[in-house]
This record gives structure tokens, sequence and C-alpha cells, in this order.
């Protein structure tokens, strides 16, 4: 039950790629066939979603968004492989298919995350001047240290330590590792337009509390969904004993705190009308999803 | 003995990525622990001095390079680190110290590489648009699947297959493995002026000459370095049975090819006069280092 917006924004950024990857039968094939298994294995594309939204908001043409979208993408496809690996989270299972480290050896997604994001800002790279590095800055600071990396490396950190996180290192550890790059989604599509700053803040705003409210719902996933829809093992958190929103709020109390905090999001759009109507879908979608 | 502009540019990259790479106090403090080892822990900054050297040429201050100096420093850091892992070359010595995954874990190499890689990016989009946009092009480009990671795609399958390269597949591969990048250092440099076309062919011309120059070198010391002096086990290429330029074409033979391509590549600057001196003296330098 994906909203139009996510169904359109899905077939237009896997047409989209498609036309920019490089060829599965160009050498090294192996290495651009991985690259392609990965890519083109499933996803809800939320992020290019996200970013073609955020650009609905600032006026500006799906067509002019296509390169952020895909960086968007390549970058949170590269990250799921490099997770996956046997010496992060080991799993075998990704959109109900084998990992790529499975499928092509762990070398190889070792390689194909690496490839992935150098690709990534390829693609930034491509547009005008100031906004391909308006794009690329708002990339980079997303992908790295100061967030999704960071933020796998709490996560590293916590799944190694004795007891639970508090809520405070909990929040801190989900704004980095999935957070921040759901945050650059919104921004790089509301930032390929001419949005004065106050308007650039209330979208930033309410791109922060989404990515939120985001990680909540899937907390409540991994306990209320099943395997095959999730394309994943369902009740994975619980196995390996990590703190999540159900852990620290109880599965009622985490599903309160998700439609609370996606009502705060949404609150930030107020002035927008139309504009954002969009966004309202998409963030609606994320906290009633069910994978 | 590192010639002069070797020796300015690894203390200029050195303070540069001081003052911009994270405080190893700030959260995650291992991650930015680990990032700073893998930075501050050797190397001859050879790639950094390549930049400067080509931005000698098109008359550009070094100040004005530094990002894209760190950028490519950074970039090669975190190929070795992903290169030394256990599911790549699974080397446990690196510029004399512990690899990063024994010293740190895996999992942390892993993140190290990735947080490294989008901080290089970051870089080089601090400076002007224009610049930035060039820069991160030139830079992704050498990185990807088209350069850095496809080579090392092609050398890991030349390992897994029985027999010897040819020379054309072996030249091939090390265009991509070390050359994109050696070669993107000095365009990087060069394009940050104002080079007339015909000038910006010749240096390109020059950069890639002396990658495959690099490489033969590197086979050459292989064989005829130390342990001590290399920083890593001499005679590695022979117990892995890698086709070298050495396999190929006999000690005295790469010697002789080494030199030749050298030649060839200090020819291409015949033209430039006094402003390629640094790029003469670091080409000299590749061809006649001990590690």
């Amino acid at each position: 039950m994906h909203p139009a917006s996510v169904k359109s924004a899905a077939s237009r950024v896997h047409r989209y790629l498609d036309r920019v990857m490089p060829a599965a039968d160009t050498r090294p094939a192996t290495l651009h066939e991985a690259m392609r298994y990965t890519v083109f294995g499933g996803g809800k594309r939320l992020r290019p979603a996200l970013v073609y939204a955020g650009g609905q908001l600032a006026g500006v043409e799906p067509d002019a968004l296509d390169p952020a979208a895909a960086a968007v993408e390549l970058i949170h496809a590269y990250s799921l492989v490099h997770d996956d690996l046997p010496v992060m989270d080991d799993d075998d299972l990704r959109h109900g298919q084998p990992t790529v480290h499975v499928r092509f050896g762990e070398a190889m997604a070792v390689l194909v995350g690496d490839a992935l994001q150098a690709l990534a800002f390829e693609m930034v790279a491509g547009a005008a001047p100031v906004l391909a590095q308006r794009w690329t800055q708002l990339l980079a600071e997303a992908a790295g240290a100061a967030g999704m990396v960071g933020g796998q490396v709490l996560d590293l950190a916590a799944e190694a330590r004795e007891g639970p996180l508090s809520a405070a290192d909990l929040e801190a550890m989900h704004r980095r590792k999935t957070g921040a790059l759901i945050r650059a989604s919104v921004m790089l599509g509301a930032s390929a337009g001419d949005l004065p700053n106050e308007e650039l803040e209330a979208v930033d705003a309410f791109a922060r509390d989404i990515g939120l409210a985001f990680q909540i719902h899937d907390d409540v996933l991994d306990v209320v969904g099943t395997t095959a829809e999730l394309g994943k093992p369902q009740g994975s958190d619980e196995r390996q004993g990590k703190t999540t929103y159900v852990t620290l709020l109880g599965l009622a109390g985490a599903k309160r705190e998700g439609q609370r905090r996606f009502e705060h999001a949404v609150a930030h759009l107020d002035s927008f009308g139309a504009r954002a109507g969009d966004l309202r879908e998409i963030a609606r979608f994320v906290v009633e999803r069910t994978s």
C-alpha cells in the first residue's frame, strides 16, 4: 500500500539508476552485476521519494532532482551491503533475497559498497556547480562520521556493552544512523529551490522528526511485522538483545511515541499548504507502513 | 631521501588533516581515533605532493589546494584499510604498524574506510562551487568502479584465475587500481588553474604514464626492497603467485620498463619549463624510491 508519491518516485529513480549505472556486461562485469543486484534488489525507495517531495515543496521539477534521488539511494544501498557483512550484523537475507556477500562473496561486498558510495558523489557532481556543491556537502556530512557511519559505530558500541541504552543515547544513535540520511534526503530536494531561510528551517525540523519517527516505527515492525513482509527475519532486535523503542517504552508506548513524532513533524509543514502534500503523504506512510 | 617537494607536501597535508579531521576525543571517539590512526600512521603522501605539484604547474598556491590534497590522501588511506581486511589481502602490517582491523577490529575497519571516503568528498566540496564540482567529479571517477575499486576487482579476479595475466590485462588492472588516483591527484592540482586544453592534455598524459611507472617500480621494490624499508612484508607478490612486471619482464626488464615509462612521462612536461619542476622531481622519486 505505498502512496502515489512513493510509487512514482520508486519507478522514476529506478529508470534513472538503470540509465546511469555501469552496464552489467562491461568490465569488470562481476562488479557491475553485483552493484545492480544491490541497487535493483528491492527497497521502498523512501529516500528518493523524500528528495522529490522536498523538491515539490520548493517548486523544483523531478527531472532536476533525479541525480540527488539516485545518490541518496546509492548511499543507503551501500550502507546495507556493509551492515549485512559477517563482521557487522551478519545478515543472510535482504528484501527476501540473499545478501550481497552471500551471493558474491565478502570481498566483493566490501568493494560494491565502496563503488556505490563513489558513484553517489559522481551523481550529485553532475548538477550545476552551486547545486552540485551544496548537494555534495549535504550528502557527505550525512553519510560520514558525523552521520550514518558514526551512528553505526554507536550502534556497535551499544551492542558490545552490558545493559540497555538510555533513551537519550538511543535517540542520539538513531539521529545519526538513519536520521541523518533521511534528513539529507528532504534537504537535497528542498535546497534545490530558492526557499527563504525560515522555510528551509521548518523543512529541516520536519526532516529531523520524521527520521526519528521512521526508526521508532522500524522498532515496532520488528515486533509486529512478519518475516515475509519485512523481507528479513522478524524479531531480530530481540534475539540480539538490542535496546529499541519497544524495549524502552513497551509496544503500545512505542506506537504512541511514533505517532507523536509524526504529528510533531507534520506540524512544521502547516504553513506550506499544498506544496507539502507529498511530504505529508510520505510522513504518514513512514509510520503506517507494514515493511 | 624524499625530495623537498614531497617532504613539504607531507607536512602541509598533515597539518591540514590534523585541523579538519574529527578530534579523537569527540563522539564516537573510537571511530575518530581509528580514523586518525589510519591517516597519521605513515605513508609518503605522494598523492598530495602530486596535487601541489600539479597546482604549481597551473600557478595555483598550495593554500588553495589543501582540501584536494587531503581528499586524495583520504581516498588512498581508506582503500588501504579495506584492502588489508582478512576477506581481501589479509595483511597485518602497514607502515610498520598493525593494520586497522588488527588494532580496532574488522567491523571498525570497514566503517573507518567508509567514513574516510565520505570525508574526502566533504573536503573537496568546501572549495568554491565551480572548483568543488570539478574536484568531486575527478575524485569520484578515480575512486569508483571505473577507477580504483574497479581495479581492485580486476586484481581479485586475476588472483582467482589459473595462470598469469597478459601484459595488456596487467596494465589495464593497474591503470585503474593505482593509476586512476595518481592521475586524479595531478589533475586536481592542474585543474584548479586556468590552463588551456592542450596544456591540460599534456599534464594528463604525464599523469597516466607516471601512474604506471609507479606500479612497475612497486613490483620491483617487492623483490629488491626490505621488509623494514617497505613497512610491509617483502616478497608478498611472489608468495601470492601474483603476475607482476617482474614476473612478466624479469627484474632487469621491469627496471628498464619503469625507466622508460618515467622518461616517457616527463617528456610530456618539456614545454612547461620551471613550472613543472616539482612534477619532474616527484616523477624521478617515483621510480627511485626505496619504499
